[in-house]
């Protein structure tokens, strides 16, 4: 049955086009909290190395998503140093600390967010690519009078701009929406170009939506900072994202002609040195 | 009767988003033979005068694109010349003289597709971005075996790039289509990057399809050399282009979201630094 929870949360997350890593990462650590309480097992021992099994398969639906990974394992760390008197209470232990996780993260988040406040003030031009939670809870803060003006992109293939316009005019934010092809026309009117991440890879490089690499290449050409809004959960410390993911091609053209090869790679890596400032849960540190 | 040919015409060259630079200054021309014959005058002087306003108007029509600049007037600079005996002869000789413009355009596009084969190997990886009428007809050349792979973007928002799938697939060229997000990701994978232009600037920036600016960006970075082909009329030698063309937002989304306003500009300017070559109807010149 547990089985069953996993490789049907596998799919979904491996599905998911509209929520970012950090979204994900929880949506992972809730499943792992439902296997430890469902998962048929004799004893702890047999319990344990079935629920490190499952954090594998969930790291593995979304590679490019590096805190699925370390939230899991931080999760399989955690729960390796219980013991309980009964199977039954250890396997509430295990889901309560999923949860717990869940909470830090998401409290992680509203910090960040909290941060990103500090960096924008009202008058400023801010750019982003792609649709980043972390930006919208962030934006969510601003009164209309005080908040910056942002230029975004509309995001191919499947157009995540479009979310974050309709959050924009809802919170009456003054808002520019362009295609990923005017990034280099618009760069140079903005104060500051700010993203979230899907990973910050061993080596600090930025994983995040294709079409990254374009705004960080543009900004250093035009000398406008590019900052980083990220929980320190995306940092991977061990595993480093070789596989960067590549989706259906029938999301940019259902069908397509002969000899032409569609691709549809989702994220780009942006190295270290076209980083400004990265935006934590403890605050910023200088990169570049 | 002749207004009616070039307001007409005005309209149809603002409109046309499936034409180049080169075709729609040769479309200008045979407005230009068209009006030159039909354009009620008393005398040369007058007619001429009006031949000036209306190679003005449709130059005007396109303000990105030089080539209908510096075609209409390299032809009224040759029409100037004209001492006729009769107003019909002074017509016909105008009108001739367009059309020959025409004529020597279109050898020019040829002979700058030729030199392109000569910098094309068979086993290489071109990485191109939006539409060139030159660089298909380069392309046309080849055989399937001795081709260059293809790399394309699909060219939001209009996406000149099924255009260019759809002749790729017919010749049997082995393409692959991308985003515009990916050219980060694919640039690598090149060993040249080549584009048309629209214009050539005054200060030898590069005036094409938005997007030109970021393919060459990334190509600067990954040290992947960016030529351009370009009939030499399309180099400005006076007027500097200071209008980045702009059009309809319905381009990119049929209605918006109220607050958030669209922006759908047409062409972004390279500077001269980031191009490495450009093909001409005489040969190659090195640039950057």
């Amino acid at each position: 049955m547990s089985d069953d929870i996993i490789s049907q949360g596998e799919a979904e997350l491996a599905q998911d086009r509209q929520h970012g890593a950090s979204e994900l990462a929880r949506r992972a650590l809730e499943l792992l909290a439902q296997s430890a309480l469902q998962a048929p097992a004799d004893d702890w021992p047999q319990l344990q190395q079935k629920l490190v099994g499952y954090a594998e398969a969930l790291s593995q639906a979304r590679p490019s998503m590096i805190p699925i990974h370390t939230l899991s394992h931080r999760w399989l760390q955690q729960i390796s140093q219980i013991n309980g008197s009964s199977l039954m209470r250890v396997r509430q232990q295990a889901a309560m600390e999923a949860r717990q996780l869940v909470a830090e993260s998401k409290v992680a988040t509203a910090k960040v967010a909290e941060e990103m406040t500090r960096h924008l003030k009202p008058g400023m031009t801010l750019i982003t690519h792609s649709f980043s939670s972390t930006l919208v809870e962030g934006l969510s803060r601003f009164r209309t009078e005080d908040a910056p003006h942002v230029i975004f992109t509309e995001s191919r293939p499947l157009y995540e701009g479009y979310y974050l316009a309709d959050k924009l005019s809802r919170w009456e934010i003054p808002a520019t929406m362009i295609t990923e092809a005017q990034l280099g026309l618009f760069v140079p009117q903005a104060d500051i170009a700010l993203v979230g991440a899907d990973s910050i890879d061993a080596d600090g490089a930025l994983i995040n939506k294709a079409g990254t690499l374009l705004l960080a290449l543009t900004a250093h050409h035009y000398q406008v900072p590019l900052y980083v809004a990220a929980e320190s959960y995306k940092e991977s410390t061990s595993v480093k994202v070789t596989d960067l993911e590549e989706m259906s091609p029938e999301e940019i053209r259902p069908s397509g002609w002969p000899g032409v090869t569609i691709r549809n790679v989702y994220f780009d890596r942006t190295p270290r040195e076209l980083l400004s400032m990265w935006l934590h849960e403890k605050g910023a540190t200088a990169l570049g």
